[in-house]
């Protein structure tokens, strides 16, 4: 029972969120299914304009009452979401759908876009790799993309979003004179350069169990073998709709993406789809580990059970030899002559070099 | 024969309807195909306006035939479809097409929606776990969704619909103002949501499986994983055509649903989307099992023939030198030397040991 | 040799129809490929109002020559293909493409429609299982459905359209105020519900054999699991395409099928798609069963080494101890004790007892 | 290296064109990829009118040059394809376009039809199958379907075309008044027929591989199930891109075939499909096979090991009794008795026969 | 250890473009993902008119400021692109998007094409096999097509696009007088006739080990077939995308390229759906071979483990009886005669033959 159980953390599956804890409830409802954290919610306010940037961090939901954007562009950006409070706030203000605010906290969304008239609802993940646990884990990441504003929420602060707050900081590339459908697309592309990461690491593990199978066939390295493919199979669920998501962003033409941003979308379109070939890339090598692994098993098997057979075979005539020799009759030939052992003994050797070289012909032996 | 039934029992496949039965039958003949309940068919009517709200429950036929709704909007629930003649009543006075009611009779019809001008008919199956026999069942619910009218088809008396019934009862979320529409809504999302929690039980279950397998690789939990495969079998069957369905729905703008209930029907849509890819992680979990039992029985096997192997080389020399100092020849080296005992013991003692450590070099032991 | 052929008369393959005797004949040669039958073809004529209804049977085609239909709506059933002269007649009386004539004697067809402008065209099968030599026959039927009339074609007298015969004669369902197009659907309803009969006996027949191979993994049962396979193989190739068949006929409105007849056509549509459902969840059994089969051989082998291993490693020790003490060395300890024999006997069982002790824990043995 | 080469030559592989021998050559270049004859290219002209037929057959070039057509329909047959000359001589005549007649020489060419606004360019190809080698082969056959002349092109003569100019010159079907396309029909039907012989001699060899298989399952039977199946894919290879081909001519409809002619076409269309779906059959029978192959060897280690078991079991205790009762303690019970031989010999005839009772239960004997 | 890296190395994977490095920076950003050469980029200019070609090679950055093209037709071809500031001077000169120039520079992108307006940007892989490592490595070539120029750009300097420099040179097929639409058909025809020559020593190697396997199915062999296995997996996600680029031009019609050369690019198209089905083909063969291996080793370990059944079977019998007669029980008969050894040895070699008669009966012997 222990050792059940230590294996079964060892697995290190994480807490899946029970979408059935919700049934009888009414579309909309406010019910956070990830894990609850113990921080309050973090809300970063962010607006800009070609000339100017202002940067406000609440520290309790009472700040963000009073304030009003005073700058065209706005990025609010939100970390923890086990606050229902908080969230219907932003919602009364940006004019949300309960729709949409439900989606933001049921953080086991597979990647969508819903187009709400006034603005877009996009659901993404960001993964990351456990170096300690060997595991892929992931979080959900929302957006929702207006006119003159974009909202991102995400259920706990990463600093994944750091390199976009910089370059508006510095202006760089003049994002603060481009729309916020740049500075969305700004934010999604992060979200897809951060998978090249995670499969790449998945990918030298995957490379690095390849080079033990072929050392050592070990009934252990199934195991890891199969974890792997779980893995990809988790990462596969998160990147086939990421690309549609994207793709449906770059023929969207007009509406929220601005011809210019619509290239930069092909560009990351792109990388969905090189993405996906690395991935079932990783996902042919695993499968073909696993032929390689029954593969070699069964030709262990095979030159052991040989080696037991050529064994046998050599040992058999001489046992019967010395039983014949060690009969009791009384009268039987040899017995009494000098040399009879070295005979017997002979005969033996003969049997078994006969039965050796013929083996050895067949290249049973060597 | 005695434990083939058992098993057979023991597998709890449901009473399959016969179709065949209804061979040479011309269309829209009424015959319930299910199993035959011997209770009375129960008749729930409630009429509501945003106002006011009239349930009634009839006992028999005859209370049906007389009453007539008073308020606009009216949803008619009928538990027990086992007395046609209950049917061919609500056919007529709903001026229903007799295709419709024999498919609400046929309870083995697969989740579909055909638009019959004045009203969308509609099934779709309520799933249950069952505890006791650790498999799935199921039953047709069937939905008649018109202007003013919403219809509802079940098998049995199950209380699934409970919750809709209190949130008109307490007119939660303004339910009693929004149209009929929104009430299929209600009623459909009760029907997915019911999904999540049977996916979830037998999700467990796999993993309960795989812990048992990794644990410990035993036939008798073959039979299990092919139970298991054939439930998710038996989901797949359901959900995917579900999908398509609310797809339909959720496309077909405007005819029954209302632009603002499309919102809610895209909202269902996603959590079969997110049913499917549950159900096919399940299924990959189960497919991922049976490789690891299946390389672990003949891994399992290796070790064993392994040991044999090592074994029987071992005994092998010893025996035959045995048997050669047990030859009767007269004239033999050692046997009269006082310590010819221990240098065969030795020599046999040797032999073991030196092919104990070639196999401990090349692994075969320890 | 006799085995042989007596294996291959047990698979009770029907005979093909050989295509390539047609090679080279021009297009429309009108050339009857399935079995020739030696009784006459046998025409039967059904013509209707919705008040009259009168029915000819000609026994030979003289009678047919001279006879022209009285009332508007025809029904004409054509048994036995094997008379070319029968077939170009009909052929002229209803202007038929000599393509048409040719399908309907290639009685391989598989199922489909042609719309010929004038009149539709359809192929489909009648399948039938047959009991004796547990496999599945089928025979081509040919539609062809004019806006006044429906001639339908078989290879044999099966009365398989016996109940749509009954229903014209008792105008039951108001079958004769109904249009050819609802007589062509009450007949494809009987080709399709026939399917629901073979599927049945099918889909038991792979039950059966799965309790047989839960109770007992026998070889021979892999012969009939094949032939199962293949039965539902032939099924799937007559009933995907009937599928395809049936809706074009669904999808094509108001040329030769009345908005009222979709609706019936749409209901037969639905039948096809269960049709699909079940044979291929057969299918799944059937994969599943051969799964089980293999891994239940695989874990037998599995069993009776382990219980090798296990007898041999108990027995060796044994066979050593007594080989040792038949040496024939004077000086040998104990040989002269009076319990030495006893200390013998006890050493073997010592040993055997130990080794056995361990596989027990094991979990070896028992 | 001897028999290496021999199983090379059995196999009976078919010099395979290769294409990158024309790298770097511009487009267009009329280089002939087939195997090079010693033969010159033969010419034969059809030309026709509904009451004329004229033929000629050209022996050299030079006659070629200097004849013009003098009826309204031609056709062109060419035999032989290695001598670039005669085709480009016969590209100035038809204004052929210089990369149709690259693709007539390149004569690997996967199944196509290229439209070139004056006329279609259609490649198919003739299967043969080969009694020798029992293998498959396949020569390309090229259409030039113009609106008064149709071309052919093939690589040596086969007279695959006799039927069709039979039918030519006895005006069969009137086919000397329908138009070009008519003869284009005509033509594709023949190689579409070819296919029924091809397909049906492979179908025969998949079942007599079946029927040995079944009688006793061999390893050298594996080698023959692998060419087939490798000749089942060269035929798929051909015949899913022709049933595309035919598929387009039967949509393409007005430009170069009548409407009469397009019903015509989708007869051939109906052949491709029917042709596809043998085909799939017997890629099914031969995949069924290769399970039945191994589960059969599998089964048979199966026996082989367990008849090992129980001989192993039986004869190991009587073995050791012997063992015991040739030990040379001087005090050992029944030694000295006078039934004591018989008491021992009976000990091992009672040992060996309770296993031999148990094996039997357990029906591993018998 | 060691010989871990030895075979890691054997493998002889190339350095893999790592995207992960690329996170946070700006789109854009021109960072080359491949190895870095030391030599510098060398550029080559031609221009053409009908009549006149000139061209340039620039040995350093300097000299290509300086210049500006004459000649209406510009082809200018980079070999090297570790330089940046090169990269960035060419993309102002030819008003390329930033995008473009990035793509140039991430090496491992998959075959695309890309419509900027003013010019198509198309990237594709150049193929080759090295014979020393027997493994397929490839490298990215870029086009740039506007209306009057064409750029290329290249890793290192391989001599592929020489054919067409030659053509240009001579005026070959007038290639100066047609535009540079011609140009870019001529340089992506050779790109991929150059999968061709690939395909085909791929193709030669499956062979080859085919019939190795064939000859002795070797465990060596299977890291062979793997290593086969994963270059045909390269070339295919090479292959598909570039078939899909080809038909994206060839339907694209008259933006870029003429409708006469639309002809030759559906030649290419042509081209690239050969290649996938010889690779398809070698796939098939590939997968074949693992089938015939696998059944090859079972097959063995079948015909060994009955080589030690009968062996042991055999001589069982005959050390019973030695061991019986070997019993030191005083009264024994057959032990005083004076034939009784002949007999014990007669009763030996009878119980054997009798064995090895029904082996061979059997056909387990032979
Ligand atoms: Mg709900
Ligand atoms: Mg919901
Ligand atoms: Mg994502
Ligand atoms: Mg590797
Ligand atoms: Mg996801
Ligand atoms: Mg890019
Ligand atoms: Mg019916
Ligand atoms: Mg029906
Ligand atoms: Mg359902
Ligand atoms: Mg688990
Ligand atoms: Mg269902
Ligand atoms: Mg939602
Ligand atoms: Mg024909
Ligand atoms: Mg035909
Ligand atoms: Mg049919
Ligand atoms: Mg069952
Ligand atoms: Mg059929
Ligand atoms: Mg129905
Ligand atoms: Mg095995
Ligand atoms: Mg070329
Ligand atoms: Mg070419
Ligand atoms: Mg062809
Ligand atoms: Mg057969
Ligand atoms: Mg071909
Ligand atoms: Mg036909
Ligand atoms: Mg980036
Ligand atoms: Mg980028
Ligand atoms: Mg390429
Ligand atoms: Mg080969
Ligand atoms: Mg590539
Ligand atoms: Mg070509």
């Amino acid at each position: 029972m222990a050792s059940k159980n230590a294996s079964k953390s060892k697995r290190a599956k994480p807490p899946r969120p029970r979408r059935s804890g919700k049934t009888g409830l009414p579309a909309g409802s406010l019910v956070y299914l990830g894990e609850r954290k113990t921080e309050h919610a973090a809300i970063t306010l962010i607006e800009y304009s070609p000339d100017e940037l202002k940067e406000t961090r609440f520290e309790s939901l009472a700040d963000c009452h009073s304030c009003a954007p005073l700058l065209p562009k706005v990025w609010l950006n939100v970390h923890g979401l086990h606050e229902p409070e908080v969230m219907a706030e932003i919602g009364r203000r940006f004019k949300l759908h309960p729709l949409v605010l439900e989606d933001i906290l049921n953080t086991d969304q597979r990647p969508k876009v819903d187009d709400y008239g006034d603005y877009l609802f996009l659901v993404a993940r960001f993964f990351d790799h456990d170096e300690a646990n060997l595991t892929v884990t992931s979080e959900q990441v929302s957006f929702v993309i207006g006119h003159d504003f974009v909202l991102t929420f995400q259920e706990r602060p990463t600093g994944r979003f750091d390199p976009v707050r910089e370059w508006l900081r510095a202006d760089k590339g003049r994002i603060r004179s481009l729309g916020c459908d740049y500075l969305a697309y700004a934010l999604l592309d992060l979200v897809v350069d951060r998978y090249f990461t995670v499969l790449e690491q998945v990918g030298e593990r995957s490379e690095d169990l390849e080079d033990a199978l072929m050392a050592k066939p070990d009934a252990a390295l199934l195991q890891t073998l199969h974890q792997l493919k779980r893995e990809t199979l988790t990462l596969r669920r998160a990147i086939w709709p990421l690309r549609e998501v994207i793709n449906t962003l770059v023929r969207n033409e007009g509406r929220f993406f601005a011809p210019e941003t619509q290239l930069y979308l092909r560009d990351i379109y792109d990388h969905t789809v090189h993405l996906i070939e690395s991935l079932e890339a990783i996902r042919d090598l695993i499968a073909g580990m696993l032929d390689i692994y029954l593969s070699s098993i069964s030709n262990r098997v095979n030159q052991e059970v040989r080696t037991l057979t050529v064994f046998a075979i050599i040992f058999m005539p001489a046992t019967l030899i010395s039983g014949i020799f060690g009969m009791n009759f009384k009268a039987m030939p040899l017995l009494d002559a000098g040399n009879g052992f070295l005979i017997a003994i002979g005969l033996m050797i003969g049997v078994a070099s006969t039965l050796g070289l013929i083996f050895w012909r067949r290249r049973w032996i060597g």
